[in-house]
């Protein structure tokens, strides 16, 4: 890699000339490939954006001027050029860099992101502290996915940007996809747009005729401005999303050619105000494979280098991932009670609701990268006697708790939000774990909390809230269980009632979720030096089990709470509470995630850090035991 | 009142002929107007939508056909035309009728509203569900304001209801003000399109010539469709947002000409799929002067139902609104610090940062309905050294706070978040009530949380927050309070730091926030019949004054703590939790709201109804002393 082994920041690639950067392309792709196929992580997004990536570090003087990518999945090369080559081997690895811009890590990353459509807020916050702070030459880039574009908060951001004169350019890198293929109005309205040929042809020309960019002169074209319009209109009937918003619109143009980019970029760069920048990209460009199922690329895990080939590992007698267990019940569900219907904001395979889009797929629905409208939409299903399974991975509910104490707790309306990817999630770091849900549901009235240890509970919890009258969120951790023969008949599981997995003295450790597991294997370990310790499994955060807490805490002399998730106002606190209510002086102490914020690595390495991994709680409950 | 006294439902009103209509409306608006001069109440947006409320009704089989109002604040009329009438003069009073739709009062209330935009999502998954059921003649409607619009998720409902072939009809009720004037790039071009008289006579004119609506002749209308959308663009530059999306467009009509709605209504119901109506309506329609000033007529108070003049109380020498206090600070702290900006989401007169706009326009930021942009637009302001103070409703931070744990607490970015409008605040109810607060943030690291008991308090924390390099959130009540002569000199208040407000023996109080005026007065109650009890004020929920609540624990023998929120997972569960893990043994009793939800009334009788009153608190230390 010739050119790419010289270049560790966006100085050295500024050194190169125009006709060299589809080299340096071709070399970041080649490096992401070879990196991505042993060390894995997110492929698809950064080989979309590899001509960008090259282009705005190119044109713009980054770091001053701010490049906030939305998501940020799709940041590697951007990490790539920006002094991290060396270290892109540890690319979300524990201890190493994160798989997202992070501002702690780089001032490239001028703003972290992980969750999507917070790009243009971020981006538009920098660009008006730039002008009230008179620093007008500096410029402010957002690039954003179609599929982000969803979120409700980029709307809210276009519509203030549009009437605020700071210099703000959007680029909507538009590839028709999010993970799963992208859905609603706007992804249609981007399909039409960018596929009308002859429109482009026409536009171009014109444009071409009046001067292109470069040549700027306002009266003639603000003329040329208005008949694109109406010939867009003419074209789709329909006119364009951003000039309403009130930003300039150019493009689209193809965001996989560089010099193309650079061109366009550099003429952008001239023009002040907010600016949208439409590209057509191509997910997964440069290994076919990916450019063909652009899903199954998103995040595929190993694959060879050469052909692209994922490697699989053989599943057969493993026990399987909850998210299956989860897509495969609910269509066992689905098929005796005709009033089940399914709801994901795009995370149609991530959450294993592909299941019930194959069998049910009028009963299946995907509404895009919109946690919010996923939640009240699911209460107005419910409102006519529907019963929705609303699944959203636990970090992204944070997005819609409003609508959960407002919409559905407060009509307690029977609507199942499954949290998937709940408690510490692993490689991508601390955007993605899911560790507030139970601290978060706990003070919302009418909700039941509900947590299970295992497959088999994990499927008799969806059976029971089916017909329970009133909200119920169950929330499960990425990853597989431990029963690889899990498809049982379901039964009905009593609410708020925990249960008693070993039956020890002296003292209990309580836990919730599949958390459990590690209490049990703890409890085994110590259980060989004699010591016999009782693990309790609550089953349910709310309603708690009180009679259950009465008995162990009248026949343990000390007690430790055990939960994925963080320490205060979860599992802990609760029981800490139950304690002092009820007058018992033993001593409760609480495992969990402390009050801080956890880095990416294995879900091992990070339970060790956290300090309640079945090591710790080997160490913990055997020093004390000692004493 | 000959016409409306004649009518309990809209059963009644359907026995009208459609000329009568027009006297229905002034007999309804005069009703209005009656009864809100004596009873306050949100007044402006009622007025307004009397035409549309009565057309709904007219045309629509309600309560088999739905009808969702947004917000809900301008439910009035429709809550008197569906067998409220009666009761209307309990509306918003302590078990009275609610000042907002609520399922559980009435069928006619299709759901429950209160916070903004979440209509769209609503109505669609009624629609959905009906269309799965089977239902296809019900009818689904959302009427929302061009203010609501702006929230996201009106945005990510409308992404999504574009390609569900659900019988959907938004009305967009388009007034140009939500509670002030509206914002944004969509506001204008809201105006655009109504304001343009050429536009609607060319189109109403062409309309006719094809025969309107009521004879649909789907090739003819197609291509005149396409000919509107371009003349649109062509007047316009630019499209229709609605189009965009997949929605047929309607509109604008005038939304207060009840016969010429009953028609295209009439004609819309004829047409499938979704449908956007917009109509132009005036806010305080009717009453001169809430025509002339709606921001002032939103919720004037009681007024003098003939002229309108609004009844003012003399406010000298009386205590300071909280919100005031906040305003007129950040005004002096603005004069000294360059780099403080205010932002608010819509609420500019609530939160009284309308000073600030008075004094610096160019650092005060109303970016419209929209608190996740309101917060992750601080965040980038601060990556640039700027100090936001982000004004939002504690209620309304719910909807914010994924990006409050994603993009501040994460990236310990100092935004500070001022939230008014926290615990209970009276006659709004269920919806409105800011009292998660303190629960959901304890859970966030990097937060401070810290809350005033009184203005001065108020004033020191935001002038201490202004130099503190983390998130600040400060939660203050609705309302007045305490100190008329509040405008001293501020000083900077100890990080963590909470303060003994009255040294006692064997029991104490330990609160946060204003309410702690409630212990004070409670333990001077107490003082005359000889008990000596202590009143400690947190200040901060976190950090926590651990080294405050040893002194605490070690010198008293009973402890109650006091909050103005949820019991769960706020500062009675913190003190619960220090108590355990630092084995003190003595009674905890927690005061505050219990894990359900509280409905509208006064504050004191809330008060009283979860028992942290001052008769309460008197109550319950003096029974316990007794013993």
């Amino acid at each position: 890699m010739p050119l790419l082994n010289e270049i560790s920041f966006p100085t050295d690639l500024r050194k190169l000339q125009k006709k060299q950067l589809s080299q340096i392309c071709d070399e970041l792709r080649s490096f992401i490939i070879e990196e991505a196929s042993h060390n894995p992580g997110h492929l698809g997004s950064g080989l979309g954006v590899v001509e960008l990536t090259v282009a705005l570090h190119y044109v713009f003087n980054t770091p001053y001027d701010k490049i906030v990518w939305d998501v940020g999945h799709q940041a590697y090369p951007h990490k790539i050029l920006t002094g991290r080559k060396e270290r892109f081997h540890t690319n979300r690895k524990y201890k190493g860099i994160s798989g997202f811009p992070k501002m702690s890590e780089s001032e490239y990353d001028a703003f972290g992101t992980g969750h999507s459509s917070t790009s243009i807020s971020a981006t538009l916050g920098m660009a008006v502290a730039s002008a009230l702070q008179s620093e007008t030459d500096r410029q402010h880039i957002a690039v954003i996915g179609d599929g982000s574009l969803t979120g409700g908060m980029s709307f809210e951001a276009l519509n203030h940007a549009g009437v605020e004169r700071s210099n703000i350019l959007v680029i909507v890198n538009d590839n028709g996809i999010a993970i799963d293929k992208n859905v609603g109005g706007l992804s249609k309205y981007f399909t039409q747009i960018t596929s009308s040929k002859t429109y482009n042809r026409v536009r171009n020309r014109i444009w071409n005729l009046f001067g292109g960019n470069s040549e700027y002169h306002q009266k003639s074209k603000n003329y040329v401005r208005r008949f694109f319009a109406a010939i867009k209109a003419l074209l789709f009937r329909k006119g364009n999303l951003f000039e309403s918003l009130g930003f300039r619109y150019f493009g689209p143009i193809d965001g996989n050619d560089v010099e193309s980019l650079v061109k366009t970029l550099k003429d952008l760069k001239e023009i002040n105000g907010p600016k949208v920048l439409h590209i057509a990209t191509k997910k997964g460009k440069g290994l076919s494979k990916a450019e063909n199922d652009p899903t199954l690329y998103h995040a595929p895990g190993t694959f060879d280098c050469e052909t692209g080939e994922i490697k699989t590992i053989s599943t057969e007698q493993i026990p399987p991932k909850f998210q299956d267990v989860f897509g495969l019940t609910l269509v066992e569900l689905a098929e005796k009670n005709p009033k089940i219907v399914g709801i994901t904001p795009a995370m149609l395979t991530g959450s294993s609701m592909t299941f019930l889009q194959k069998h049910f797929p009028e009963r299946t629905f995907d509404v895009g990268i919109a946690e919010q409208h996923a939640v009240t939409f699911s209460a107005g299903l419910a409102t006519q006697g529907l019963v929705p399974f609303c699944n959203i991975y636990s970090s992204f509910m944070q997005r819609a708790l409003d609508q959960v104490i407002h919409d559905v707790a407060l009509q307690n309306l029977p609507v199942i939000f499954c949290l998937d990817r709940a408690g510490l999630v692993g490689e991508d770091g601390a955007t993605h774990h899911g560790f507030f849900d139970l601290a978060l549901f706990r003070c919302i009235p009418n909700v039941i909390i509900a947590s299970p240890l295992n497959e088999i509970d994990l499927r008799n919890l969806m059976f029971t809230a089916q017909s329970t009258k009133q909200p119920f969120v169950i929330r499960y951790p990425r990853g597989r269980g431990t029963i690889a023969d899990w498809k049982k008949a379901m039964q009905p599981i009593e609410i708020g009632k925990g249960v008693c997995l070993k039956q020890g003295e002296n003292m209990a450790i309580v836990s919730i979720g599949a958390i459990g597991q590690n209490a049990l294997k703890a409890v085994d370990v110590l259980e060989k030096t004699g010591q016999k310790i009782s693990v309790y499994d609550m089953r349910f955060l709310a309603p708690l089990d009180e009679i259950l807490l009465h008995e162990i805490f009248k026949s343990h002399e000390r007690i430790i709470t055990l939960e994925d998730g963080v320490i205060e106002g979860g599992l802990g606190s609760a029981v800490m509470e139950f304690a002092v209510k009820n007058n018992y002086h033993i001593p409760v102490e609480r495992l969990g995630i402390p009050r801080r914020f956890v880095e990416q690595g294995t879900i091992e390495e990070l339970q060790a850090e956290c300090k309640f991994d079945v090591d710790s709680i080997v160490k913990k409950i055997g020093a004390r035991c000692e004493v």
